[in-house]
């Protein structure tokens, strides 16, 4: 490998770049995680989760990366061939589809068009024709990370109620927890899934489930097998501060400090800089002349920005430019996307000159790789982070 | 919490002391997982374990801890209602057969003496009885950490020859790779069980299957629900250095340091320097008048050696104590032996002064506590370590 | 303190941005100064650094920070009341006079304009007119950090060697080293002066002597007195890879694993490297209208960059915006020049985005500042590192 | 070189075991030392530093070993010529004695018994002597590391008052300072010099000056000729919270940390836990049959225990073996000591288990060394430990 002075610019939508700090925190022994200290410790952290996920139930921490709580907020609260709702709206909303199958659960589809994200009416119109109530669970992405689409996961809790459906609302907070907005309970969410790698800052290797007290009712009679993500011996375990089986006690070390971290920058604050750096993203978008995959403004993801190249042009190739020259990973375009979009992340901890020096890689990447596009990016994404 | 000064003595039967030197790999930014650095990792740490499992088939590596993985053993070679096999010989044996039957599978026993361990004739005897062939896997755990008894596996795998048994033969290696020979292939292992936090030295949060071609083979036929765990889809992603999700980048830091430690040593070294703690622990376990919980010399972990505390004492209590007084955590009785027998692990990065300082401990808290016992076991485990 | 999210960025030119890689090689147990892995270690560093030095005779390591080195340099080849000869060019070169004053020499001064560096011809004339040999020694700055100027020394020691003059070349290379070209024999330099914080990409608190065979000569008759510096005990422990007294072992550490890195990515490139990201900010910097402190191109330094502010600007105010705001240290003004000029420190552990990054936070800082200048730094500096 | 599996263990009287925490608190990015946040950590830390040395007065920090800061402490407060009574005392005190004599100071010394330590009353009368009050400073080493003694500091300053002498007091504390009581302002000392290594905590690099109004008297006339000592350029930037030249950073972040587990531990707890280790260590010497340097009980030391091997042996053999068996590090017997004596270091960041441990490996080493000598050392140390 070739030699490469200075810091490399990890931009893509997570894994984010892991704080000094959190790092740190995790190069400590190892300690015995049945023994006091570490109760003490796990018993703060399940605390400061609801605290994050704005959740008043438990919310359970496995070592498994954010797909195997997919896994686990179906087994948990579902039976063989129940039926789920699932939304096309992209490529990790269709994984978690693909996990429920694998699960042996029936799928139906609201259909959509990934670009405009999930549309809350289309929900509704296709839980009111489930007069029988036959889906157990609605589950959808609420910042679809292919696509850079934030989706109002408010109003399709409103589609459930207005149609006085009982399905679980389930949602993927994998790339928004801990970057933007989410509220667990206020928006009546009844499993919420999230990692460690992405606005929480830490490095991959957890996984969580918040729960809701209707997701735990429906746990008691779930008849899919579970043993590893099974969330009772897990919550009987919690209670102590402990877990069923060894859990992965340097990435808590690691999230402990991470949410410290959020605390004193404080929520609000952390919302904000990431809008800053989304508008100003797009705003160096536009000033390329290039074209962002969402379509509906209102829907802009504040995590990360996807970015369709002109045609002709290979958005691989450029990616495969500027991690040659300047040494920046960007996100690929997932599955249908592959080579026609590219993904900026912005989230996690991440500052203006970061932002700056990111977008600085990709105006000078589109000229090396001959994408059509025009200068001033940068400069109007200057003007938007000095304003 | 106390401050404690100097280190703290982690002798509980893993997680075990992570060096200095795997931790410090592991205080690295988390880079791109779908990127050529990373791939060229993930391939080299995928070869290397192969190595460290003597195995020629696929190690595939879970973000989980050790008990996902016997999940994925059983969910990726099985179907609901299978009939599986297991020994009657400790905890962890069976935390895995209950995982067994949650997932839907019926489970046999033969029936066994947890201070015995597994007798390879009483298997060869359930198995000969099963003409029909209904076992379609026999579940053993080689060194269980419960008991600190390490089992026959090569004499079980006869077992299964002298049969013809076709079953799957599939073992918890969980404790002892990395501190004792183990042989996937020349054993005749279908499916090997193992962890980071153990042998191996890193913190927990890895799982590991290690498979061979007859397991592969009874994966294109498994009915068992899975996704998380499915190897079919590990396989196709490996090939190219990827996971199908996020991998537990930073633990893959610390992994592939640990296996170049375990390459620096030797293995046959690392093996000879764990039977020398063991033997040196056993003779001050004798001198304190204290019974070693395994009957069967044997098959004396040197892993981790359990000593029964005399009537009326309660390990625990002893435990805690030291603890409290050393700030050294020793194993707990698990499940029926809770209060009985206390645990020493001896294994992972551990030399003889801190196995010496280990010892001290325990001869001081058994004063302390109350413990009938007699003095002399640190004198008689520096003969040993000395000899 | 407020929260920072994100990497600060360190542009002052030295302490430079400490690589990981070297902070991680820190990290680790300080170890027997008189043991044989110390003694290794030693010996292998104090041949690297006769290779980083471009050196043949013995570099001696202080635990001490640069200055210590001035003082070194003096005690150990001069007499009380000898006469040395220095040049008018800048803060640091005033600061090396003033320890030669005050460690009791005699001072004589080429007299010089800080914004053009040294002149050869003028100290060619002051050595003409010595032709008594007074001066024992001429005390030159590479690169003089104040200022932004890389001195001539090749044509400096041409000065020496066309009058015949004997006095001893002292360089003080502290900036220079590792980022530039630096070649102590060929330039004929009788000692340098160096320390760890700058090219050399560690944490500051060691200094170096560089020695020639000349400068040893003279050390032998050296009457002022020395305990600390002294290079004949130092010399003679070295021999056998020990210090006289404690070395930094931690910070020789990262000395060796700067070392390492250095040799990676090879002289050849580094240098380049420095040279591409100077010429990028001078154009930058001509772009924003802004005045560069040195007037002479052939004498810009690869290091960092001076640059003076407007009249009615004031240097301190710009930079306090700039780390209010963007997180962003600059080197200030120092002695005659402070408030009229800022520096930017682009030298060790960078690369182009952290660069660009760099300079979008000074276009971004100016406006705010409201120092009067324009637009289109940055876009001026992306040509060049994209060029 | 060899591969060792375990810790290190570090039982030379300094550099001692650096504690995790305080690798970690350095194992952070260098900031500018002309910031707000550099001045705000070195405010913090000198004001600090008078708590451990318990003075009122300011405590300098320099970059550099402790044998810097002795010869700190001679030029900042003597002139040419002067004299200064030191002590024969231990090596440490005749390497402070070569450095005031390199200085240029005339030196006088109170007979002494390395074994004994320093005799007040000896002292006493050599002041008394002193009629004419020649003697500028006296010299005392408080706990002298090459014969483990603790020199009884508060009765030399009482000489001092009993003779009416205006020498000032100078000490040495590098070995005794955060291990055992030391009072800087009740015991009358004018100058203590002392390092960051050994009862600090933290790796070698700092040294200490801390000053008595009387010796900040004496520095405003002081003749010596000083730059990099100089206290008044020191103390006039230590006022904002900065240093006359580059400070090392890195090693300030390790000693903050440092001085935060001091206050955790408690000054009490610390000096208690040290005095418990040094008489564990003793016992085991006299069970061994071996006997302690220091012939005076009153003056044994609680950071170290100098040990005489018996004629015929040989210290550093036996120091060699125990390197190469158990990896563990003891000091040797230095000057005039060199083989006839071994020192273990039981100071700084250490608990009884690191001990026992250490105890351990002397008496397998003893004997496998052939040093004729007893068992049950251990045995008698293990009893004080857990009395």
């Amino acid at each position: 490998m070739t030699f490469r002075s200075g810091r490399h610019f990890l931009q893509v939508p997570g894994p984010t770049n892991v704080p000094e700090r959190v790092l740190r925190a995790m190069n400590r022994p190892t300690i015995d995680h049945r023994g006091p200290d570490f109760a003490r410790m796990a018993t703060e952290i399940l605390k400061d989760l609801q605290w994050v996920f704005r959740a008043s139930g438990p919310v359970f921490v496995f070592p498994s990366s954010a797909t195997g709580c997919w896994e686990a907020s179906l087994v948990n609260t579902l039976s063989p061939g129940d039926k789920v709702l699932t939304c096309d709206q992209g490529y990790f909303a269709d994984g978690w589809r693909a996990t429920a199958e694998r699960m042996g659960l029936e799928v139906d589809i609201v259909p959509g068009d990934w670009r405009c994200g999930v549309d809350p009416a289309a929900v509704e119109d296709k839980l009111a024709k489930d007069t029988a109530h036959e889906y157990r669970a609605l589950l959808v992405v609420h910042n679809e990370t292919s696509t850079g689409i934030t989706n109002p996961l408010a109003a399709v809790r409103q589609a459930l109620d207005n149609t006085g459906h009982p399905a679980l609302l389930m949602a993927d907070a994998v790339s928004s927890l801990g970057s933007m907005e989410y509220e667990h309970d206020a928006w009546g969410v009844d499993v919420t899934v999230a990692g460690s790698q992405k606005g929480l800052m830490v490095p991959p290797g957890l996984g969580f489930n918040a729960v809701s007290e209707k997701a735990l009712e429906a746990n008691r009679s779930a008849g899919l097998p579970r043993s590893y993500w099974d969330w009772q011996a897990m919550r009987s375990f919690n209670e102590d501060g402990f877990f069923p089986y060894t859990p992965a006690t340097n990435l808590l070390y690691g999230l402990r400090e991470a949410i410290s971290m959020l605390r004193e920058e404080g929520p609000e604050t952390v919302f904000a800089r990431h809008q800053r750096f989304a508008e100003a993203t797009r705003r160096a978008v536009n000033e390329w002349g290039l074209e962002i995959y969402c379509t509906d403004p209102a829907k802009y993801s504040s995590a990360l920005t996807a970015i369709l190249v002109p045609e002709g042009s290979d958005a691989d190739s450029l990616r495969a430019v500027i991690l040659d020259r300047f040494d920046m990973s960007l996100g690929a375009g997932l599955g249908r996307l592959k080579g026609k979009v590219f993904r900026i992340g912005h989230l996690g901890d991440l500052n203006d000159l970061m932002l700056a020096g990111t977008l600085c890689g990709i105006e000078m990447g589109l000229s090396l790789a001959g994408v059509p596009s025009s200068r001033g990016g940068v400069a109007a994404a200057l003007d938007c982070l000095s304003a």
